[in-house]
């Protein structure tokens, strides 16, 4: 099934430029683009700006930074091809990066890029700048290797400036920009590989949808000496709310909630099965950390992961978090809770089910506020498109390997984009590993793996070309 | 069964002194001596230095400062009587005072105290500078009114520093000192009333068992879409442990925790409901600014606050509690319990209940960590003893009305002292109001019942002087 491709020159135009490649990402790695924090939104401008400022020298004919819409700054850029027949591809990745607290637990600050053992350590090093850079670092390599002035593709770039605020407004976004982005293929990057030595191409990735829940009491803080025992406590109650989302076998409890949950096929689960995974080593390696596995009854880890949706708590709140003890009953407590989704749940269901469940389980005497932060839904490539297969390909060839099929169990606006943009196929380019800590303090990413990625890139841009007819969806 | 009681010439007195008074005790309540911050230990050590300095500029012979011990700085005072007979009186109080969190709801800085409408409000104005400082006006009083040069009682003073840190070091302190504060009655200033318009002498106080309660689970915080649903989540962990602290009838959980609660009599019930109680009035009030009671069921409101032990949650922590979304599974999540005790419950024994309860509420993959706060017994009063009939009619006297009885929830370390000092009889003469909101913001403190408060307490060295043969513990 898979082509074999000779990718000899891109690697060695990626070893020519490699010198130049680290000290530019390490640049824009100490800009703090933190699109969760008000507070970091000029850095998230001054972001774009490093972006685009890299990619017009480097030559992109058109590059925009779009701030035009209620979207935190977005740089687009467009490298038209002089082949009248080739395809249009877009590339989309972000520029904003997660918020860094617990800072204390870094060994490096989040934003001073130190290198290490071949991994180059920083917020964002993985998630996701260095994919972006990847891509500016391959459009060089594939102009180099085809002597083209031009490349084989008309190649368009999307990097977004909120992504980890769950993309807000990319809807909006990508409707003031239609024209510009119509396109036969996305290439997402912004994921990863199923392990080191394991080259994996993504095939679907969880959505989500995010909210707080707020229980308000009594007015005011009260002695719990003097109230406590007859007066509703809300971080209790909250409690309660929060123990009540799961029942014993793990379901999750909101109304609906599996309503819509496409469930795998016996041949993806035997897929799956036939990974390369290591439970206890994944359950002891520096990527959880955890002591034990646990989740829905009746499935295994991966698919826990990757095919079944999941609540969970993303923080907790409520009264005295001081030093020593303060006996009192608080006024108020609060759950972040975000719900994993898969193929075919819709975020906005999902959320008015939360919202039934809120009101289901507040008790007398406590206000309950519902603050929802967004939602992005599931996505899934398909496997049959000549573009996906394209990738597959170019993924063999920089890896020399057979390449499996994962998912992630992460989100990003894949589908909204794909949506969108009327139902475009999707690929992933991405080459994460599961131990690079994104979202968690020491975020890092492997130098090689940056570099191969640009391999596949390079080559998959001159393979598309070749395919131009398979491809292109208006022949 | 109360005698008639004759304060005019206390009375006259106090009147006098009063101008004074507002000036000397606003300063004392600039200084935030918040026991439970390091931070602020140094102003409990300035907090104990201004009230050495008052008592000695009042004439007060023996004046000490405390800090020999592990406790924060407690302030000893004693003023012996010349009368051979004079029975000997410990009075107890504190001068540390609650944290000031959450500061944004303070309609005036905590520190900076305001006189508004007859109130005056300030960190501590109630509980308990104001109840100490009350003692001093109304020594000066004593002394005038009664024109003798030494007080009918020889009358001892003591200011603990961490009361509101569960007076951790109090048994040590009383054991360092225990010859300075032999006495033959305790008369504890640290308790309320039971409504404006409505004197009431204390009975009893609830103890109270204090621990923070923390889920470990990962390392890091881990990103909830490549982790979520395959680990344990320590906030949702710790939330089902949360709930599972009551039953569906409001019953603690905690193994043996009813074992050794001392039913209240038929008797005390009926008392109770005979108390002009408006619970409707109490939700809405200021005091609560509630919109429902709950509780255990089959006991009234003020049961519940009075007779029954209860559980509650003090804070709760845990992941990212800032602006937005952040999608992870925390490394960790906490719950600052405390319980309320009841005559004859053991805090030892409680959290030996607690710590048994947290390990079997503690599943795989979670480490567990029990931070136990101190714990302070229940007490009561005998309302048998002529000391304590002496504060019902000082009481009497200076509200010129019928004085109930009514127990506080709330606790202190007076079931520590008692013991400590060898059983001596215990006391209350406190003027706060269920609405003075002492541990929440905009403490305040009725200036008039102040003086109501000081005119009771210089009666009463002059009752106790008088009916000494009875009171004293070894004729």
């Amino acid at each position: 099934m898979t082509e074999h491709v000779d990718l000899s020159r891109e690697r060695a135009e990626i070893a020519a430029l490699a010198s130049g490649f680290l000290p530019r990402l390490t640049d824009w790695l100490r800009i703090p683009s933190i699109s969760a924090d008000p507070a970091h939104h000029e850095d998230v401008a001054a972001s774009a700006g490093w972006l685009a400022g890299a990619l017009r020298s480097d030559g992109w004919p058109v590059v925009q930074v779009w701030d035009d819409t209620e979207a935190l700054p977005a740089v687009y850029a467009c490298w038209p091809s002089d082949d009248p027949d080739a395809p249009t591809v877009l590339v989309y990745g972000h520029h904003d990066v997660q918020p860094v607290d617990p800072l204390a637990e870094w060994l490096h600050p989040p934003f001073e890029p130190v290198v290490a053992g071949g991994q180059l350590f920083a917020r964002g090093a993985c998630d996701d700048k260095g994919h972006v850079a990847l891509h500016l670092l391959a459009m060089r390599a594939h102009l180099a290797a085809t002597g083209r002035p031009t490349p084989a593709v008309t190649l368009k770039l999307l990097a977004e400036g909120e992504e980890e605020s769950g993309s807000p407004h990319i809807a909006e976004l990508l409707r003031a920009h239609a024209d510009e982005l119509s396109c036969d293929l996305i290439v997402v990057s912004d994921t990863g590989m199923f392990a080191e030595g394991v080259p994996s191409v993504c095939t679907g990735m969880r959505g989500v949808a995010a909210a707080q829940v707020t229980f308000r009491g009594q007015r005011v803080d009260l002695h719990s000496g003097q109230f406590g025992g007859a007066v509703p406590n809300p971080a209790t109650e909250l409690a309660r709310l929060v123990a009540a989302l799961h029942d014993g076998d793990g379901r999750v409890q909101v109304p609906g909630f599996y309503d819509d949950v496409r469930e795998p096929t016996d041949a993806e689960r035997e897929a799956f099965a036939t990974l390369p995974f290591d439970q206890d080593a994944w359950l002891a390696g520096p990527a959880a950390g955890a002591r034990a596995t646990t989740g829905e009854y009746g499935w295994s880890t991966l698919e826990r992961l990757w095919v079944r949706p999941t609540a969970e708590v993303n923080g907790l709140g409520g009264g005295y978090q001081g030093p020593g003890a303060k006996t009192i009953v608080p006024t108020d407590a609060f759950a972040k809770l975000s719900f994993r989704l898969v193929p075919d749940q819709v975020p906005d269901k999902i959320i008015a089910g939360v919202r039934q469940f809120v009101a289901e389980h507040t008790p007398g005497g406590i206000e309950a506020e519902l603050d929802v932060e967004g939602g992005v839904p599931p996505c899934l490539s398909d496997l049959s498109h000549p573009g996906v297969a394209a990738v597959v390909d170019a993924m063999t060839a920089a890896f020399g390997q057979e390449v499996l099929f994962s998912r992630e169990g992460g989100a990003g606006p894949e589908a909204i984009i794909q949506a969108e943009l009327g139902g475009v196929p999707l690929a992933f380019l991405g080459v994460g590993l599961p131990d690079d800590r994104i979202h968690a303090p020491n975020e890092k990413v492997s130098i090689d793996l940056l570099y191969k990625g640009a391999e596949a890139a390079a080559c998959l841009w001159r393979l598309l070309g070749e395919r131009a007819e398979q491809v292109r969806r208006t022949p």
